[in-house]
């Protein structure tokens, strides 16, 4: 973040963006608060990284009958992690989680999937649970071999280091490019009493391959069926991850998952007031964390969300993915340019045969832009507006219905830096 | 071009690009041979640009049974010139294209199209024909309006200057943030005769929306019915300018027209050798014009062709495009760095729903990637390859059947200062 806020001091409060509204009902703990009970956590360096940092992250839940839940990306060329996981693994009922950093193990084929599954063994033996209950997640460089011998050192040393306040540890195993963490600790009164709920989450950016993926894992020690847990995460995630855009590159290997260890009592019935209030505290967790990803985004100066209304879905969410990826209108963003011609631009090209659509247009609620056709408008204003750190653009669509939003980073010389300059 | 080849220099030959055969039958006039008999061309400085640069070109066919063909911007919010073009016009007989650079006269609603109709009649009346027969071309930026009385005055002074070799003023005349003029005269051996092909371009990029828009305008003396012209019109452009990107953004202002005058006596039958040779001639002209373009947009320093084949059409379309707008892989290509996971990733993330797809990926004919896995290849060799002005990605998809190719251009700092740092 060379603009804006500054995510890394540890006095901000962790529900800091103008657009999640943190629940009334959830406490915000410190992040050396540990994991909720049910959880142990661990991270080592076991030498996967060249530069020698904590690379392998062992993510364990003691409880008997854990729930669980999990999203993956919806690429072709997934990973051999995520397709192992997606595949081989009983998604509703994991009681543990490897994670890597350092390498994706991805276009690595037959042998790929080979090593993923014996790091899945070692892990399950090192933890005492059945294969089909570990997740593999794994982010690094595409196309090098997972080095096997290294995970396996990594999940012996990790299971001595299993404990509540591993989580710290285990957040640093998972990441790779990212300035700064994104993870919560968080406390959520329910009708039926008091649960805890944590996350650890990397992502530079929806995704960058050579350091890819975003990851997040979620724990909370209320007691969840499966089909809740399963109901919960995704739609959560359809409002969260699934709205974040660095540079419009879906991932090999993005993984989110959610895991209940049921500890503190509290059920967490269907369509009970405990599932609402859960569902909005996830909700506003993962959001936030979306909302961290696309600030850290490589190179991120400055980020943005752009709501589109109106139209139909398909139409509503062409057009603010396009605005969204928009080489120009992320380079305007990052220049504190209020070049509104840009979105005109770019929703016109996203919704071909449309022609004359007649489109608004405000920034920062100064409408520019009425049916396709320029308005006038307090120019300094917008011109002061298009500085600050968090920029809203605004896009209507004939018609009435639908609605939808995309957060997202600026394009700036960083991103170039960091994606041209260095090399393989 | 801060790397590559040097395409301001007089003494290279117009088709220079590894990727366009120069048909053996057309032979490269220089820049000054002027414009095929029975067009005139000219252009003025009217005050448009505030750099006092020209900025309104005139080009008129002097035949009594012109034949032309036009083909507009597919977008959804196109400018007032491409909505009256396509709908008042007479695209099949235009005698006249009034063209101007430094306002796009795009999302000005109905006062564009007035402002348009106001210069659509007074060229008319300048030329001497029927509005119907005028085209309209405008570049320049999104949102404002169009200097009317200026584009007037410019109309004015062009016509006394209208001459067979004012296509070098012409070209002047649409160009914007172009580092170099794209044009060409040709003469083509067909069968039947001796004609003239000429083109005059301009685009840095697909598109740049503050200087917005490609312009091609193209002239001949051949007689060709406007079936013929349309036929062939529609073939070329998307064989060319359908194919480059420099951003994946389209524009507002697209705009592509041939012209003939037949003046050269020689006739080009529908279905005759004389098609078959101006065909080709044509699609060679508008192909090394669009890379031209490419190798001319914003900060490009390398350029690029992606070809896939196998897989459906849509498919291979859908992955060449994603291969060719993915930031990472244009940022690799601007580092000369050969990071082929980032082909694999843009291409799984294009076609969801595939997974695990067999992708193989080429560079330079090195195969690096075979049925979505690695395989060993010679990486000193790769990596000199893609130190190469030009280079070549070839993506294979599983299945017989499609082949498609996009050019396209680097993702570099300049990119960014031209589109960031610049503010409107």
């Amino acid at each position: 973040m060379s603009a804006g806020s500054e995510p890394q001091a540890a006095t901000q409060p962790f529900f800091r963006s103008r657009w999640v509204a943190a629940p009334t009902h959830v406490r915000e703990l410190g992040l050396d608060a540990g994991l909720p009970a049910g959880f142990r956590a661990a991270g080592v360096a076991a030498g996967i990284k060249a530069s020698g940092r904590t690379d392998v992250g062992l993510l364990v839940c003691d409880a008997q009958t854990p729930a669980s839940a999990a999203r993956f990306t919806a690429t072709g060329t997934p990973a051999a992690p995520v397709q192992l996981s997606r595949e081989r693994c009983r998604l509703g009922a994991l009681r543990v989680v490897l994670a890597n950093s350092g390498c994706a193990n991805a276009a690595t084929g037959r042998r790929g999937l080979d090593d993923a599954a014996k790091t899945q063994g070692a892990a399950a033996l090192a933890a005492g649970v059945d294969p089909a209950e570990v997740a593999l997640a794994s982010t690094g460089g595409i196309s090098q071999l997972l080095p096997v011998d290294a995970v396996l050192k990594g999940i012996l040393q990790a299971r001595e280091q299993l404990r509540r306040d591993g989580d710290t540890d285990f957040q640093q195993a998972i990441q790779t490019t990212d300035a700064f963490e994104k993870r919560a600790n968080l406390e959520l009164q329910l009708p039926s009493g008091v649960v805890r709920l944590s996350a650890q989450c990397k992502g530079a950016g929806m995704i960058s391959p050579r350091f890819a993926t975003m990851l997040c894992f979620i724990e909370t020690d209320a007691a969840l069926a499966p089909e809740t847990a399963d109901l919960l995460l995704g739609v959560c995630v359809k409002r969260s991850f699934d709205r974040a855009s660095v540079d419009g590159q879906l991932s090999t290997n993005d993984t989110a998952i959610l895991m209940c260890s049921g500890a503190s009592g509290v059920g967490v019935a269907p369509e009970s007031e405990d599932e609402l209030r859960f569902g909005e505290a996830l909700d506003a967790l993962l959001r936030q964390l979306a909302i961290m990803m696309v600030a850290d985004g490589e190179g991120a100066g400055r980020i943005a969300r752009v709501v589109v209304r109106g139209g139909d879905l398909q139409g509503a969410e062409a057009a603010a993915r396009a605005v969204a990826n928009s080489p120009l209108v992320k380079a305007a963003l990052h220049g504190g340019d209020p070049n509104w011609g840009r979105i005109v631009q770019s929703v016109g090209g996203a919704l071909l045969g449309t022609a004359p659509l007649a489109v608004d247009v405000a920034i920062e609620g100064i409408q520019v832009c009425s049916a396709g056709s320029a308005i006038p408008y307090d120019e300094p204003a917008l011109a002061q507006a298009v500085q600050r750190p968090e920029v809203e653009y605004e896009v209507g669509l004939p018609g009435e219905g639908a609605e939808t939003e995309v957060f997202f980073s600026d394009l700036s010389h960083a991103y170039v830096t960091v994606n041209a300059d260095y090399h393989t």
